[in-house]
């Protein structure tokens, strides 16, 4: 029985998550697996006293990082949340923390009231290794050059239909989707700042399709390296997929924020 | 028998070194322990077909990071050292591997003749939790100014015999150093760039006795916070040591930089 089914009165809350993936088998949860659902139902639980299904705005894979997930769940109205950010802190894993938890309106929906994403990829454009950033980039060792990933970037913003670059295992009635923008900035989006030869995508869109950005990603850097012609691009922008080429790895990515309509806010975001 | 010792011609080298210090137990080697300077030597060893020891500019402690550690060491005349950058490369752990390497003139010692090196360390000022920092700062919970931090610190620049700032264990006769600079700039110097009230103070100086960074980290940080009153930064100045206050831990610091007279520079670095 979850708080949601109960008849007890509850409190909707909407939190911001930050997570590691490396070490979660991904966001969902599943059986005989350590994943960020079941890090954040059973600490809530605990806390609660009762069961509590907790709702995330993307269901990340294995190994991808969160800066800013957005969940919503059902709080026991009669339970105190003000001390709830603290209670959690010490309760999860340092690999998992909430950063910011709300009161929401009742209907408010982590997943389907989302207007937009924003998703960044690291690319190592290098042969050298870097201790600190094994973890965050995927490392591209043929010569690719960051000007002409940019440029080719700029075929796949806009509304399109994006199936061919959507991974078998969905069932999606509309896969069309807007890419509003994808910028490219130096650097490694977790790392040290001096990290040479890192570059990370930034993907701005209404919503991406299973594992969008990573094949988008795998896509692109076969092209900048010369494996596949630029036509390709256009090629799968044009096919019913799924998608059959190379998907980018999974620590190269991460959830950076998740945006809503001004009127779905609810009240402001208390830092804890 | 090293190289150093035997009567096979040599060339001597000079690298530059990056680790995380996380999985290490500092740099210098020791019995049943992994070091950063194990790590080289084994590498090394295997390449050359003989032992090389190797001399570093700092012999960082267990848990401390380097961007930027310089090394030298004598490699055999006869075997070619053009492809050694991509051979450690790929004998080497990811969390250590060589930057640069170039041929050094055969007086060259990394330690003796350093004039200046740069450290850094990183605080978390603040009660959340990082998943991504912490393992590169260190977190003071209590209530902490960082303007407050960096206004205590200007008092440590400046030549001072910094014996009160030193721990015991070391045998050094002149423990007058300069600190030319230390500057607090905001965010964490290895983690994602929006890492909330973090903070990296950096030291620049003309050397650092034993521990001598974290001892001067501590006390400024128990000054900030209260602990201490601001007249103990004066007393450990004019103390004989060794250092009797709070040491901070070694995972938010990082060796940055170590730098040479100009004429002392041998070849220019060569990029693996």
């Amino acid at each position: 029985m979850t708080a949601e089914d109960s008849s007890t009165p509850t409190v909707r809350l909407r939190a911001v998550v930050r997570y590691d993936g490396t070490d979660f088998a991904g966001w969902q949860i599943q059986p005989n697996a350590w994943t960020v659902q079941a890090a954040l139902e059973e600490a809530l639980a605990l806390i609660a006293g009762q069961p509590v299904r907790v709702h995330a705005a993307g269901r990340t894979d294995a190994g991808v990082h969160a800066l800013g997930q957005v969940v919503h769940f059902d709080w026991p109205a009669s339970k105190p949340h003000g001390r709830l950010p603290v209670a959690l802190s010490r309760m999860l894993a340092p690999s998992v923390q909430v950063t910011h938890l709300a009161v929401a309106h009742a209907a408010f929906h982590a997943r389907f009231d989302a207007s937009s994403k924003r998703y960044a990829y690291t690319v190592h454009l290098g042969t050298s290794r870097d201790p600190f950033t094994a973890r965050y980039a995927w490392q591209v060792r043929a010569p690719v050059d960051a000007a002409r990933l940019h440029e080719l970037a700029q075929a796949l913003v806009g509304t399109h239909d994006f199936a061919g670059f959507q991974c078998a295992g969905t069932e999606i009635a509309d896969t069309r989707r807007t890419i509003y923008e994808i910028t490219l900035t130096p650097g490694c989006l977790i790392g040290p700042a001096d990290a040479a030869q890192h570059w990370t995508l930034t993907f701005h869109g209404n919503g991406f399709l299973y594992k969008m950005v990573r094949n988008l990603t795998g896509t692109l850097v076969d092209v900048a390296r010369g494996k596949l012609p630029e036509a390709i691009l256009h090629t799968r922008l044009s096919s019913p997929g799924p998608y059959d080429g190379f998907t980018a790895p999974a620590h190269g990515l991460a959830l950076l924020a998740v945006e809503y309509p001004p009127d779905d806010a609810g009240t402001p975001p208390a830092t804890p």
